[in-house]
């Protein structure tokens, strides 16, 4: 706790050596839209094609791959979860739950939702199981949560069910509702040409090798609150299963602290997954222009935003400071310009293409998938790009029990994409 | 009741004279798929373009009309209800009650709705409020319900619940549920060319100005069922608001009839109102090439189908008859081909256009907004052609209480038109 005290003061004497106040430069900031926000939050991204019937043969670097559809005409699904008979269940965005059963999609969403709020880029987001999912039945899914006087203003939520594999859930509870509501109109004045509200939610979930549940937690565009440690703008938190807050959490009993905490300084982390070999948890995080990272995610770390970005801010304002600041940790990757916008990651570990084990598979908007080396002492190699020419925005990754891999196309026709060894 | 019976039994007579059985038909009808049924049954409707910003301005024959985009981003909407206070509730046909207040769309779909299936034309449709709403806050809505053990087999149902204004349904339950289930593979042969078990269910309710319910429901593309009595495919029922069978139906207590029956004999009806002056109900109903039909709902009536349509069938089969058949009532207008697609129906009332006032608008996929002219005595006149420019798929239409008038396109992107008076 002490530690993270330091790096947190540390950083704050190191940007006062790095420009201006952003006092001032709120002053430049554009005024919040006195209407509800159109979903410009969309348009950096490259219009995606329509996805053909497949399959796809490629030949790579390592030897061919075929890609078919598994299952098509969803609704931007988010996130996949392999149950332990084969069943998937996904998200979809605009909020549904699905099933897929031996192959096939149910076209009946799994009822019993809370209300959730679609709007710009947010929505249902993951879908994990209960490391004890085989006896309890219990999933958790994370969304964005409305208040009830003012559908607007929302946060980040994490609510767990049982799910009995028919057609709607039961035991629906939040286990956890970020303490960063923000939406309402009006909006405040915010430095560095930042979003709508309707972006930025973070959402990703992930059971460590722990047993515990971490939460990726998006800056919501006001990222002017990520470096506050008494908020959950912009961190990845750490919970038990329950809720409740595991003693070991760095930040337990400091002042001022969330005691969910368990790093913080992220902007929009969308891809979190724990190693298969190390447990180390990695993930993504989408930055600025050139601002997309690949983040080692390690015990109290501030990973640097608002004020450090390798990133251009989108009003082109200088960025405080770029990288090497004390206290602050530095992406181990860092994409762009252009945008990559990378999705969920997964750190290959199958069967299908030993080639590929210990490479990071990393869906993206706009490149396809990347497939990144990483050597024995976990450093990361060369890249190759695969599936650009589908020009599908890629949104998650799974790697299946046979090392066939499961990828979701982010559209309004969305799809599952199966990889398996090409013949 | 004897009169019903007379009247089954006339047509069967003139049926004997029409043609071929359709045992023989049957041997030629297409093998029903053996996988899920790929929403082929919305390939004859013509491809929208994205509807611009608007407004739009017309000269109509009406004098000027001033068009505007009300909400917009709906998925599909197919129903309108308004509230005493103004609000309104949309149905998204994927299955998503939304709700407009002050003119805003609310981006929270309203929790608590049963598990739908919205495969092909599938979903939730309409919804509707009890007659004594201000009071009681109870809607109405139709849905597509699955069963428990095979999500593929489904009919049509109708629940209620209360709404408290809020982002959750109370009390929800099913008041009717028809006994025209199908859907579970192997499908049976069947003939006619007709279309996958994932289309036809019908969907429009109403509340009559007798305080009864009226369902109508569609014949599944299993026209075959339609004339038989005992069950609900392709008829118009009535029922009371708790589900209940009023004693004045037409074939109450009568042997192989299901009490509920008002009229029988339809394919996809996908209109019903009742006519603001009249009291009469009147429908739109979804035909084969050439069939669509505007009709006028009288007690015990039968109107033909499958036996008697003025539509091709998809396959070229002939029809049995076409029309004048004894016993069968024909439509007071027929469309097409090319098909028309109908959607709900309006019989104009409003004070924002005089020149309306009892004439028929009628929302269609093909040729935008008609507004058929009727005369004091009931009868069709010209036809004026609205809306075509925008080139969507019009569903339902409704009259304001100022004499606006809102349309529902049904598209992905799918929007609420206001229709006002150009200045």
């Amino acid at each position: 706790m002490h530690l993270g005290s330091m790096r947190r003061f540390g950083v704050l004497a190191a940007l006062a050596l790095a420009g201006a106040a952003y006092g001032a430069a709120a002053q430049d900031a554009p005024a919040a839209p006195a209407a509800a926000p159109a979903p410009a939050a969309a348009a950096p991204f490259p219009r995606s094609t329509p996805l053909g019937s497949g399959p796809w043969d490629y030949e790579t670097q390592a030897g061919k791959i075929h890609v078919e559809v598994l299952a098509r005409r969803l609704d931007r699904p988010w996130s996949l979860a392999q149950l332990p008979d084969g069943t998937m269940l996904v998200t979809e965005r605009p909020g549904r739950l699905r099933a897929i059963r031996d192959g096939k999609l149910d076209p009946i969403a799994i009822a019993g939702l809370p209300p959730i709020n679609p709007s710009g880029i947010g929505g249902l987001y993951d879908v994990v199981l209960d490391p004890d999912f085989a006896a309890n039945r219990r999933i958790y899914f994370s969304y964005v949560k409305p208040a009830e006087d003012n559908h607007d203003h929302t946060t980040l939520a994490v609510a767990r069910a049982t799910w009995d594999g028919g057609m709607a859930l039961a035991d629906v509870e939040d286990i956890f509702v970020a303490d960063a509501w923000y939406g309402a109109q009006p909006w405040p004045k915010r430095c560095c040409g930042q979003g709508p509200a309707t972006g930025s939610w973070g959402g990703r979930i992930l059971f460590g090798p722990d047993g515990k549940l971490y939460i990726a937690s998006g800056d919501r565009n006001y990222g002017e609150m990520v470096q506050d440690p008494s908020n959950h703008f912009g961190k990845i938190l750490r919970i038990n299963p329950d809720g409740s807050v595991p003693a070991d959490n760095p930040f337990v009993g400091k002042e001022g602290w969330k005691p969910e905490i368990w790093t913080s300084g992220h902007r929009n982390p969308l891809g979190l997954v724990a190693h298969p070999q190390t447990g180390e948890l990695w993930s993504t995080e989408f930055g600025p222009r050139g601002g997309d990272e690949l983040n080692r995610i390690e015990k109290g770390h501030n990973y640097g935003w608002i004020d450090v970005t390798q990133g251009q801010h989108y009003n082109n304002d200088p960025a405080k400071a770029v990288k090497g600041v004390a206290g602050m940790t530095d992406p181990v990757l860092a994409f762009g310009p252009p945008s990559l916008n990378p999705g969920n990651i997964a750190f290959y570990d199958g069967a299908a293409f030993p080639e590929w084990r210990g490479d990071l598979l990393l869906p993206s908007f706009t490149k396809g998938l990347l497939r990144i080396e990483f050597d024995q002492a976990g450093k990361p190699g060369a890249t190759e790009e695969l599936l650009g020419d589908l020009k599908q925005r890629l949104r998650d990754v799974r790697v299946g029990p046979a090392g066939e891999v499961y990828i979701l196309t982010d559209e309004t026709e969305g799809a599952i994409l199966k990889v398996t060894r090409g013949g």
